[in-house]
């Protein structure tokens, strides 16, 4: 068993080997932790076997969030599939429009949450350079970028983060069709699209998932990647089954030292220290705990 | 047919819609184009079928393409395998370290070409800032970082970028084992590996294999995730059947126009321009030409 170090331990007392960024998270106390609650976690079955799980971001789009709840809540995607595979860019999923209807709780036309006030966040800077835009860090768990100067913070196209697919402008999308990054950042996306979560666990469900063969990784019609069997909030799953992750909090001291060991890697491997990191190359701390 | 546009037509007369990246390249004059030399293809023939093609960089790190070069024309790799898939970093092939004896020409202790100098190479700014380096852009039709104090420059970790396995330093690797970038680009590697080129072609073929399950995504032993029939240069392959690429000069007026327009997207979709690009999410544009 590793030792428990206390933040103020590590900080006082170097070990002679710096620490790994997994170090780092292994070691983090109970109070770097905060527990996801039940109704932001979207859990998807896949037909035969396989499960991702996805964090959902109710504060920066809370009406898109209370349409996947209510999409939910109906069971609308029983059935429903994975039909798009790009590759370096996204999986998408759901009915592919395909004019099943909504629940009524179900708002058609969301506003357009690309972004949000910054004011109410308290953000912390990651400390590096961004190509998109003049700051980056977190906040509330999640990776965001912002502009003092418009006064606007948005969630970041990181991978693994989800969106809301949607048709052109004016069009936010509903929720019913939802997409998951698999490759590089596509951070031009940005500020373009609803971005309403992460997944938490199971992403090679999807990533590792054949390219589809049709412009923009689309499957040929009549064909689908995956079949999936329900897409469920854990809270509605029986007690005792409901999965449960922790995110580590960007204001602990655990997160200001695995930041920095991410962008200066002094593990035995590496020869020399980057000096930076890329705010989707230091991915929050995310990890599971027993079912509840 | 799309009618071929000028790069001085391009600029005098800007068409009522803005063109896609896409659209650039498409439009692209032959001038743009560089031919690559069959023998910096490296071809991959996988079991029973698929193929991926790899673009070697000699002008980055010579000694490693000399090896693998070496390696590829005595065979080295055949009935040799893909077995470490790990999500969001890396595919790795090769023997494993399986004991094959290396060819006469290898050489086995290469120097550490994790960069190079800056001197000699014409770099093209990106114009962008960048977490990892104090510069970043390309050369030569590659993404570069540089220093302008150390005066080296190194081969950025961006998708689909191959470097060679290593072992714990002073190692550095012969080029038998070697790895594709399948997630986000992990700049951190950067001048800790010798970088020795890029997938041009069926990426798909090694990014959507299924997830190894070992600790950093190695397979089982005695279990592999793909079969490699062989690899061979494009220049040992039969007249008529050799494959053929084309990377767009970073010199070129249509590659400054392609990264003006990856870094302000304004197609119809987008509702707001990003005002910036990663240097891994503006890709050198690559194209297939007929078989020579």
């Amino acid at each position: 068993m590793s030792i428990l170090l206390t933040a103020a331990a590590l900080a006082a007392a170097p070990p002679a080997k710096p620490l790994t960024p997994s170090d780092i998270v292994a070691r983090a106390p109970a109070s770097a932790w905060r527990t996801i609650p039940a109704e932001d976690l979207l859990v998807i079955d896949l037909y035969p076997t396989g499960r991702t799980v996805i964090q959902l971001a109710p504060q920066f789009a809370p009406v898109h969030v209370a349409n996947i709840r209510a999409l939910a809540d109906a069971g609308y995607w029983t059935g429903s599939s994975v039909y798009r595979v790009q590759d370096n860019y996204v999986v998408q999923w759901g009915t592919n429009e395909g004019g099943k209807p909504f629940p009524k709780a179900v708002v058609k036309r969301p506003p357009a949450e690309y972004d949000r006030p910054l004011h109410g966040l308290k953000v912390r800077p990651l400390g590096y350079p961004d190509a998109y835009a003049p700051q980056v860090g977190h906040a509330l768990g999640w990776p965001v970028a912002w502009n003092p100067r418009t006064g606007r913070a948005n969630l970041t196209h990181c991978y693994g983060y989800v969106g809301v697919g949607r048709d052109m402008a004016p069009d936010t999308g509903t929720g019913g069709e939802l997409y998951a990054v698999i490759g590089h950042a596509p951070r031009h996306l940005d500020r373009n699209i609803a971005v309403v979560g992460r997944v938490v666990d199971g992403i090679e469900q999807l990533s590792a998932l054949t390219r589809g063969t049709e412009a923009l990784g689309f499957y040929k019609e009549g064909s689908i990647a995956r079949r999936i069997l329900n897409i469920r909030l854990a809270s509605q799953l029986p007690a005792g089954q409901q999965p449960s992750f922790q995110v580590m909090s960007e204001t602990s001291p655990s997160f200001a030292a695995y930041v920095r060991a991410r962008a200066n890697r002094k593990d035995d491997f590496f020869q020399v220290p980057a000096g930076g990191v890329d705010l989707c190359n230091a991915p929050v701390p995310i990890r599971r705990t027993p079912a509840r």
